[in-house]
């Protein structure tokens, strides 16, 4: 990250282009062999989120629908693409890989050429034919269902997503079009993730061997390289129809990220400015990129994205059936590792709410007294569950709690509660991971929270025990797609000879120059006591 | 209540005078047989809470320490007394009976002629040989060996104060000065209330025959009808001084509120400008004096004193042993009555402290949201105990919570939760009481809060399900004291034949012109079903 604005850096050897997918708008990155970021470009989607009415109709959409068209992905990219090659004076031909990451589960139908079914004249006003962004959360019933006929069948795929099929995943949003828009789905001869469609589309060929990313059908759709999908049988128990369609409409080959999906077509590469036949790696999550985002490519890593809600993710050598976990999933992060990906339902937006509810603009004005509070807030204790609790319980129905409350005390209080309460949860986090044979030994920070508010990393740092770095990038799984499209591009291109090499030489930050937070011993000792505490009273607020 | 500032009633029959002792200022109120208001003055007492250094002195007081002057309680009523008779424009001579009404437990040690062990000249820098203010919270220690040895003994009184005995109590403050100023406790010749002590000083006698409140005794002092004071084995297991003074320092004879304690002596009598002779009553408790100043002299009506904390007390005609309760005491309140004392700790209190937390001046954007939602905050529920649990647990130490928070919930769920938190608290109570055998028929509020906080009233009648009286007054004490005054002065010079009968004239309101708030029959549907799970959680924070 030498980039300055007034003096470009000249590319250090091959260089890689990351599309960052995200809800409103994509980022196109352009990252060199050792690190450089040359170019960057955002560009928001024309429709952006579709959440009131169909472009081009004014009738409402229901409540809780959230759709996106499929066209603004390719028009943005590429876009972005241009601009950020244009920003970065570079000659396109340097351009070795093309990774990308897309927010998930964000899926559509399309027809066996990968015209999407929203894009027919016919279904163009039908509002379950269009993509359905990851927070659509039309298919209520079809989750409960499918919980209800997995646990009463007691599917072993349940373990590995610590019991729970959740709200935003692949299958009840095929089952949600199936029953409630029957035309649409008989039309829909492929279903699959945007970011497997986006993909597709940027390298062409038929729809039998189009491929499909381990990481999105591995922790949104029940998918698992020893087993894949769930079974022909558990599916008829839903629906017959949701069987014929995992049979017969999920064509196609399942790759890790990193994994090249074939080359650029020469029409997309004219339509982004690229040379053509430029290898384009397996599309990631989101979140998952900012793994190599953050140039954390070994096992026993453990990647904090730490934003709104916080999403935690391991690479591990083995695979262990942990409980509570949101998934397990081999070559689910990076080619050849088993991915853990666990996560903290409320995080930024339980820190707002609190702003909010106590009636200040911001928690400047707290932050001293808070801080200089002894571990436990003076007997006040939070429970952070005001968006339900993802690892280790999954269960989106929990509220949140403070308790200990007396007249005594003060907003400082509840501040310094919520921060020991987010980091506690962690702390159940890594023991169960640990405990579970998935050994972690390095804690990396990333996202704007540890940015925005570095006394929260310190808590954390205290209640863990353990140092955290707190990586400097804020673009991290637009670098990380940036690797996945380096490593896609083979050693031969990009000089790496292992994934490892090269997430540490484009992401990682040099030995000396890295910001850790060391945790205070004696805070330490008094939060291992108190977490004895926090962990009797969530299991007390969990039985409730 | 039929006075204005420009029509001065006449008095209708006799009159009575009420003299309310509170913590910084006492009030003389004047009431004739028909409930007119004469006449009200009030004065401060000119050392006010004695909490830094004592009168003429710069020595330091220890934290927690309260005390008062002895001389300012007689100048201050004399002076309030001549100004209320000024502003009545009343012949002093038509007054038949005075009552009082005192802070407890404030107590003191005199000598045998009841001079204050702080008014002789060698101990007037001693802190401790002061009247203790029943908020001085110097015997924290004294009262928990006190507690410890009490329940190793199993001693049969704890069970008439729900099992605990209170730091502000009688004999934890007198232990402490015999353990902290052995010279004060070898002088002290007498050891009392302040509220006997001041109708001591207005009746004069040898203290052989001063009387002592039942009311004070009862429920500060562990003493009953029928076992008198706890054992002298009980209080010697404790200290050897202190059942020396429990048998030998508190002499005198036990008497209810409204029976006479004796006659005005000449020299009072000119000092507060009225005929000497007159009856003065026995003491009663401030708060337990709303109850006759509210009118409720039958059994079966519960009190609700509502302010900074609320204290709920009712007359029943048969004593039981009720976990949790405050104290019952025989005659406590009312002669012929068992007066059981209930309260909880945080009311006003506690909502000035959310308020603050809130970051708001006052409720008042809030109250309108708050109202419209249903019953139960959308989920949110509340644990008063922000200053402890009074009744029914008596555990100081317990503390409040919030639990159900949602990213959902603002402000005004935490304020509906907190109203109902207040009335599912009382429900408990009542609930034990009739369980216990106290029957419960009749709902009258008083205190500050219920005028200026007439919503939280309404959640208190939709959650008990009952109609709740507001009364008009805000001198209940005062008022109280004025009828027991009047019942003091005997049938003959007041005209009447029963204690109901003079309560219900001077202090109830005319049927027809009551403040009444009913209960929404289908809001107390929905709280019967909400005060399940609010039971169920303060189980759960109780036994943490």
């Amino acid at each position: 990250m030498n980039a300055t604005a007034t003096e470009k850096p000249r590319a250090v050897g091959p260089v890689a282009l990351g599309l960052d997918f995200g809800t409103e708008s994509v980022r196109a990155i352009l990252i060199d062999a050792a690190g450089n970021q040359l170019g960057l470009a955002s560009r928001d989607y024309a429709n952006g989120q579709i959440t009131q009415t169909l472009p081009g109709s004014d009738v409402l959409l229901p409540p809780r629908y959230a759709l996106q068209a499929p066209g603004d992905w390719i028009a943005s990219a590429a876009e972005a693409t241009q601009a950020a090659i244009g920003e970065a004076g570079l000659d396109s031909a340097t351009i070795v890989g093309i990774g990308v990451d897309f927010t998930s589960c964000t899926m559509l139908p399309t027809t066996l050429d990968g015209t999407p079914i929203c894009e027919l004249a016919k279904f163009r006003s039908t509002p379950l034919a269009w993509p359905k962004l990851w927070k659509h959360h039309g298919a209520l019933e079809q989750t409960e269902r499918m919980n209800t006929v997995a646990r009463a069948r007691d599917e072993a795929f349940l373990k590995r997503y610590g019991g729970t099929i959740g709200l935003e995943w692949f299958f009840p949003k095929m089952l949600e079009t199936i029953e409630n828009a029957p035309e649409v789905a008989a039309a829909a001869e492929v279903w699959l993730e945007a970011g497997d469609w986006f993909v597709w589309q940027l390298v062409g060929g038929p729809a039998d061997s189009l491929t499909r990313s381990t990481c999105q059908a591995g922790y949104k759709a029940m998918w698992s390289a020893t087993d894949g999908y769930p079974s022909s049988e558990y599916f008829a128990a839903v629906h017959p129809q949701l069987a014929e369609a995992a049979r017969q409409r999920l064509p196609g080959v399942m790759r890790s990220p990193g994994e090249p999906a074939g080359g650029l077509t020469a029409a997309m590469a004219k339509r982004f400015g690229l040379r053509k036949n430029i290898p384009v790696s397996t599309a990631i999550i989101d979140a998952h990129s900012a793994v190599p985002g953050v140039g954390a490519a070994d096992p026993g890593a453990l990647v904090m994205v730490m934003g709104t809600s916080s999403c935690h993710m391991l690479n591990a050598t083995t695979a262990a059936e942990i409980p509570g976990i949101a998934g397990v999933v081999e070559g689910g992060i990076l080619p050849g590792m088993f991915g853990y990906e666990t996560g903290q339902a409320a995080v930024g937006d339980a820190f707002a709410w609190l702003r909010r509810l106590l009636g200040l603009d911001s928690f400047d004005s707290l932050a001293e007294s808070a801080l200089r509070l002894p571990p436990g807030a003076e007997g006040v204790m939070c429970m952070d569950w005001m968006n339900g609790c993802r690892t280790p319980l999954m269960d989106g129905s929990l509220r949140g709690a403070f308790t200990g409350l007396g007249l005594e005390h003060g907003p400082e209080h509840l501040y310094l509660a919520l921060m020991e309460a987010s980091a506690f949860g962690l702390r159940w986090i890594v023991e169960m991971l640990r405990d579970g044979g998935a050994p972690i030994d390095r804690l990396i920070a990333t996202g704007g929270l540890p940015h925005h508010n570095r006394a929260f990393v310190e808590v954390y740092a205290d209640v863990l025990g353990m140092k955290i770095e707190i990586h400097p990038s804020t673009q991290g799984p637009a670098v990380g797609a940036a690797v996945l499209g380096m490593i896609a591009a083979g050693s031969e291109a990009s000089g790496f000879s292992s994934v490892s090499e090269a997430a540490t030489a484009m992401a990682g930050v040099p030995e000396g120059k890295q910001d850790i937070v060391l945790p205070r011993e004696e805070r330490t000792a008094a939060y291992d006591r108190l977490y004895t505490e926090y962990r009797k009273l969530a299991a007390i607020l969990a039985e409730r």
